[in-house]
């Protein structure tokens, strides 16, 4: 006998698996197992284990020793549980094979009903049943899913057989065909199968199930089930349970039936069953489309015996597993039988309401109750969605690169938005790529489309932070911006026609489609604050303008971890003084634009302050590159040496001069805080002096200056004595006492490694895992559509590194770098800013390496705080398991 | 008493200091009591260490307790040594302060001579001396030194009254003041001192002494000894000793006069006296230029007694030193004294003749020969220099990016270049800036000259792989392309004009001047062979072409450390069908393309393979950008599209769409092999092909394939599969046996974190130092020209990364990358291919590192041979050092 157990039985009321057991029985085997030994009526049956599958697998495919014998005595097991044997002549035992794993992978993998008919077994069950018809119509069954499944033969061949004899026979339902009809229509498929495989189409029923289940284990394989997996994170190696169970027949006629019920609504969340039933018929039918189901409530008026049963069993399921339970069953002449129960999947609305509700209800406590929601799913809370009612025209599909839905009219260029936006339209800005010029388009518009970009693209960042819908990298969309209209896939859209664009699927849709707004009070406020009395990471927000820190206030947002300097330069009021100081060669000309500037820039910092009263706000100095802000159009030139009063020639020449080959590894970042010290300095006075302003009229102020870029301790060291000459004078100017933090990004490999001397200049680090991303992989953000797709395709990365952290690499340069800070300054704060401080997984990962807090976009924000709660429950967990365990 | 001894005395032939005591008594106070000791006739003084300058730093530039009473104990012994007392007015004592650093710094710090003169000294030194004038000459003399040097009074203020003296006593020559004269400016310089600095000047010696200790002590810090610190990478916090020392004067009559000697002729190396002497003259006569110093030959005719005796001093130092000596001597009223001696600074050619001769002398053993020559030295040797006679018009300098000279006529494109080279000229490229598309030009041209780009740019680069002397980032030059001129400087050359680069020292010279060849023979070859005997790094070259290989191996290259495939497809023939399966969409067009590559780039391999025969030649996959290959200009595309037949439009916007915002984060090394298997494909093929091919014929194969830009163990199994597929499949063809590696560069961060995963495929790693530095340092090659600079002069860096490896930030990649790749494959290959490996400092860091090899560019090779022995060597040293002190 070998040691190992592949085969777990479940029969009269008693089971040797666990509903805790999914790992090794898979979900279903799981669910069987246990309502078996709850009492719950379930058909006899057994499950192969996962390790068996992994086992096979291991074996090229040969079942491991032992396997097959136990599938024999599991199967005497149900047989005498039932009185029939399988394969016997008269009333033989049919069986169902199913696949099952660890998570639901819902119609990937194979399923064999049926088995075990053959042109003895199958006049043992007419004369059983007392219907020849039906056991022809379950052979025929048999027939077409056993060959296209096992033996690969392609749907339709079969089907074509099925049309022509329903033709010959003149009658237009599968259900008129007579048994006669049946049988002959069998043999002229089995013989069809023949000449299709090459092989003879099993008549031994042990055959049959031999083969059913190698057809399961091999279908963990295939393409469908792979991709799906893929996009839901899967790891291919855990294998599927199969589950070989006695068949029951909801098609025995007009006392029989079969139904799926969810123990609560699944779209709403509202508690009341919610389900369907089809009268005679079997799983299949429902999924043919061959007859609709029917509501739950014919089941009611119908058989209320049968409902008031499954009412209890519901109950009880629901009560079992403390969440709510999509069940499948089927009613056999009278008679009630579970087949499945699983939690049910469950839109956001339906998960937060659910959550809160079992806990007024006293099923599950708080911390389970915060458990229950995907922190990714409540983006689509925040946002206005398109009407789940409405019918739309989808025009073609590009990357969902920013949540939310938004209608308006499309418009081709920046200052097209712009002036309709300000004329009072909604605009949709449509362009091929996004730079920072669009920046005040983009502000304008309701939502933005671009035909190139990845999901971490300018247009894809920049809208994400300022919570507009946007949908990028649309292959259908082809752009003649100065003829002023575009084609998406088939369809001409001339500037102002109306589109509705879904960012949280990618849809772009024809017309104005209707919206529904977001809720955030009731059931959601409550959960949400349960996680914030779990989590120990702070959430803060990246918010460039007032408007910005408002909304992450209200969604939560304890502070502001990063406050880009470089968007305000944008502004149309300043642009020209942006630029004159860039371009001017004299000092003065310079100083005379910095002094334009400081206090607009001032007023901003003051907005923001204000509003973030009491929080501390991260100020990052200037970080792009100089030529990001100058034009390129040599229009747009010709103005500025106008309203410089230079030669365009020469302007354009310096335009042209202060090009770079890598912008990203450029000129940028701290080196313009050492090249070009008079901006930097004019920045902290405009934060400085909007500070002590705010003070003294009794507005609390955390001010946390940010340098970015540092690779090398010396650069903080000097722009930290710039920044402090230029604090104090403000301090002394104003009388106003204002303490203040001088840190640093991280952002750059060579940072991480010498944190140690950083930190003794740094209070606190904050990782920009954008940039340390770009630099640790060497892969540029803008220019990585080209190539990422086929990378996570095939596997090579498991998740696109710019949105969730790639914990093997950039996540060790973070443990590294928080290492050896803390180790020269052990009370460094430490967060992140990067666009990972908004993706749940990263979220966890950082507070596994024991951050300060997170900083995302303000629509990100209760997502983070959910992550980071789920984050630090876990934790709880595993530290309450390895207590335990210790105890042992 | 203080603990600490601060002052350390030289006199009657018994000095308290060793000649080995450097750094505690710096260069000069360690040779002077070296020659004290060896009974060499040395004026007594006292040497205050360096641990008296840094303490005196300390403690904001006042005197350690004890300091000045050791001063005035020492100065006691001196007085009775010489029997004359400082200060006292009959017959006084003079003193002189020198500096005297660890390592010579000539003429960045201060002295000051004559110390202790005053109006009451003078007249005693006058009566003493028998010669009033001398007396009052030598005051002179010291009020002009000691306002400048100890007051800071610039010196044209004092030269303009002794000018004012001599015009009212018409006169010509300093020498021909009378006492009285002397004595009446004295008195207006003395005044005119306290006008300029409102301090008088200070009458009491022991005042003058303290100031002038002071003005040396603080002479460390001036602007240009900083600067020439930062130039030789001595370290700021060393400090300066200080030398106080009897005065003796050759300017006391006929019988006196000052000299230079070196043992050896500094310029060839020949061994005999070298050197200059000025008859009754001080020092300060030769360095002011007044009067032209006479040969040593001088000395033998007048004093050949003397001449004799400093014949026997120098032998016996240079034979107590073994070193050729730089030693300077007076002789008052005849008697010798020596002043000091050093180890004498060299030419290249010098210093290899005279580590060889001292070896064959049995001075030295062979081990401290190789020690003697600094390795970037020799890199004047390899390349043939401007006659050193030749006096030259200079029109400009910029950076000396590839060393070496050239003449040759001014051409402004690579067209004009190929065009003039094929009808026999030799020409020089001149450009604002080198692209891929120049490498033509570049290979017709004798030399590069551009006004853009850093010792890193592409021009920079390419020309030091092609061991052609280059000069980049030329301010001074503004080039009309179109117009076919340019400007340097004030003066217009035209195309065809001649014009002479000097690579190793930036200098742009008009006209044609002389040249003289390099002799790599004699004592170089015998040098080298000792350096080859004891390093322990195998030196291989990069190379890209058989013309490369072939200089590279006659270097004493020991294989191929990177032979980049790019560079063959820009030759002419190919360059067509590589941009056509660039922009085929069909599979097909680009298979056809690629069948017209696969021969070419065989024979490419073949020639490469064939010079190398017997030595490991590792070839790197496709590495740039596919867009690099492509045209920019719009009538280069309409070419492109006519050969292909297709629509210029459409090859346009193909040619649009691969532009990349950053390509070297881009879709270049294996991103290529991944998404664009075919092109590796045909590269293996045609290697493999070559390779198999050659062995057939009996000459031996060492090949080695090297994946690019890997981030993730994934890409290189992926790539890898590929490359076994192709391999073997030539493999069958042929028939041919033949073992090859594969391994990969390192070059990104990820890399390294991941380097036991990748390890496990690659059976080499390279080092990639050249990307390494960009991504972790988040550093463009081509930008940092903006702002490198100034981060050098500001000592925030030491030096430029790109040519000193980063061994704090990207040399922790490095050893990191090493463990976790020889943690799971211990034996491993290692190696470096970035332009750091033929960097002296660098190579000592490979060697540490425990790398295999080093590989640089072929005019490199000698200079990483030469460093790679001392590394061994300084470690076999250090090993004997520790192992000492261990035995203690």
């Amino acid at each position: 006998m070998p040691d190992k157990k592949y085969v777990y039985l479940f029969a009269d009321g008693a089971a040797e698996g666990h509903g805790d057991w999914r790992n090794l029985l898979g979900g279903k085997g799981a669910g069987l197992a246990e309502m078996t030994t709850l009492g719950i009526r379930v058909p006899p049956g057994f499950t192969l284990s996962t390790e068996a599958c992994l086992a096979y697998y291991a074996l090229g495919n040969r079942y491991p020793d032992g396997l097959w014998d136990e599938v024999l005595t599991a199967l005497g097991c149900v047989e005498r549980s039932l009185g029939a044997t399988f394969g016997e002549p008269n009333s033989p035992l049919l069986l169902s094979v199913r696949s099952g794993a660890r998570e639901s992978m819902p119609g990937m993998m194979d399923t064999v009903l049926n088995i075990g008919l053959n042109d003895q077994t199958v006049e043992g069950l007419g004369a059983a049943a007392g219907d020849p018809r039906f056991a022809y119509d379950s052979y025929r069954r048999f027939v077409t899913m056993f060959s296209n499944v096992v033996m690969g033969v392609q749907h339709d061949v079969l089907e074509a057989l099925l049309d022509e004899a329903k033709a010959r026979q003149r009658v237009t339902h599968d259900s008129d065909l007579s048994a006669e009809a049946l049988r002959d229509l069998i043999a002229v498929m089995k013989a069809r199968v023949q000449d299709v495989t090459g092989r003879a189409f099993p008549h031994r029923p042990w055959d049959q199930l031999r083969l059913s289940i190698n057809a399961v284990f091999a279908s963990w394989h295939n393409d469908r089930a792979a991709a799906y997996r893929r996009l839901h994170g899967i790891p291919d190696d855990w294998g599927t349970a199969v589950n070989v169970q006695a068949m029951v027949f909801g098609n025995r006629g007009e006392d029989s039936g079969t139904g799926v019920v969810f123990t609560r609504d699944p779209s709403s969340g509202e508690k009341y069953l919610f389900g369907e039933f089809l009268p005679n018929a079997q799983g299949e039918d429902v999924v043919a489309g061959i007859r609709d189901p029917k509501p739950l409530t014919a089941l009611r008026h119908r058989f209320p015996g049968i409902h008031a049963e499954l009412t209890q069993v519901c109950q009880r399921l629901e009560q079992h597993y403390r969440d709510m339970q999509d069940i499948e069953f089927t009613v056999q002449n009278g008679t009630l039988y579970l087949l499945q129960t699983r939690s049910g999947k469950r839109t956001a609305p339906a998960a937060v309401r659910i959550a809160v509700e079992m806990v007024h209800e006293g099923l599950i406590d708080s911390r389970e109750a915060v458990m229950r929601v995907q922190p990714a799913q409540i983006d689509q809370l925040l946002h206005p969605m398109i009407d789940p009612q409405a019918s739309l025209q989808v025009l073609a599909r590009g990357l969902p690169a920013s949540p939310g839905a938004a209608s308006g009219q499309a418009v081709f260029t920046a200052e097209d938005a712009v002036r309709r936006h300000e004329n009072g339209a909604r605009v949709l800005l449509i362009r091929n790529e996004t730079s920072p010029e669009d920046i005040r388009g983009m502000h304008a518009a309701q939502g933005i489309l671009t035909a190139r970009g990845g999901m971490t693209s300018h247009a894809a960042v920049v809208a994400r932070g300022m919570g507009k819908c946007c949908i990028v990298g649309c292959r259908d969309l082809v752009i003649n911006e100065s003829a002023g209209y575009c084609r998406i896939g088939n369809q001409m859209i001339q500037a102002g026609d109306a589109l509705t664009l879904d960012g949280s699927t990618g849809q772009i849709i024809l017309g104005q489609a209707p919206l529904v707004a977001a809720d955030l009070g009731g059931d959601f406020a409550e959960l949400m604050k349960w996680a914030d009395s779990f989590r120990r990471l702070a959430v803060r927000c990246n918010a460039d303008t007032p408007e910005d820190a408002d909304i992450a206030r209200r969604f939560g947002a304890e502070g502001i971890g990063l406050c880009r300097t470089e968007h305000m330069f944008f502004a149309e009021d300043r642009l020209m003084a942006v630029r004159q100081m860039i371009v001017a060669n004299a000092d003065e000309t310079r100083q005379e634009a910095l002094a334009q500037i400081l206090p607009m820039q001032k007023d901003d910092f003051k907005a923001i302050l204000r509003i973030m009263h009491g929080l501390p706000v991260t100020i990052r100095l200037l970080d792009p590159p100089l030529h990001e802000f100058l034009p390129q159009a040599l229009e747009e030139i010709g103005e500025l040496a106008a309203y410089m009063r230079r030669p365009a020639r020469e302007v354009r020449r310096r335009v042209e001069d202060m090009r770079e080959s890598n912008p990203m590894l450029g000129h940028r970042g701290c080196r313009l805080g050492i090249t070009d010290p008079d901006i930097y300095r004019m920045q902290v006075r405009a934060m400085m002096e909007a500070a002590c302003e705010l003070k003294r009229e009794g507005i609390e102020v955390e001010l946390e200056i940010m340098v970015p870029l540092v690779g090398h301790v010396e650069e903080l060291a000097i722009v930290k004595g710039h920044i402090q000459a230029v604090a104090e004078q403000v301090i002394q100017a104003t009388g106003v006492r204002l303490a203040y933090l001088i840190g640093t990004m991280i952002e750059l490999p060579r940072a991480v490694l010498t944190a140690g001397a950083i930190a003794r200049e740094a209070e606190f680090f904050s990782y920009g895992t954008n940039d340390l991303t770009q630099t640790a992989l060497g892969l540029s953000r803008d220019d990585a559509g080209m190539f990422l797709p086929p990378y996570i395709d095939r596997q090579i990365l498991q998740h696109d590194p710019f949105v969730v952290l790639d914990e093997e690499g950039v996540g060790e340069l973070i443990h590294m770098g928080i290492k050896r800070g803390r180790g020269s300054r052990p009370d460094l704060k430490v967060g992140i800013c990067g666009e990972h401080g908004g993706e749940p997984l990263s979220v966890a990962f950082c507070h596994r390496a024991d951050m300060d807090y997170v900083s995302c976009s303000p629509f990100r924000v209760p997502i983070a705080r959910l992550a980071a709660a789920q984050a630090a429950l876990r934790e709880e967990a595993a530290a309450e398991e390895g207590a335990a365990s210790h105890d042992d």
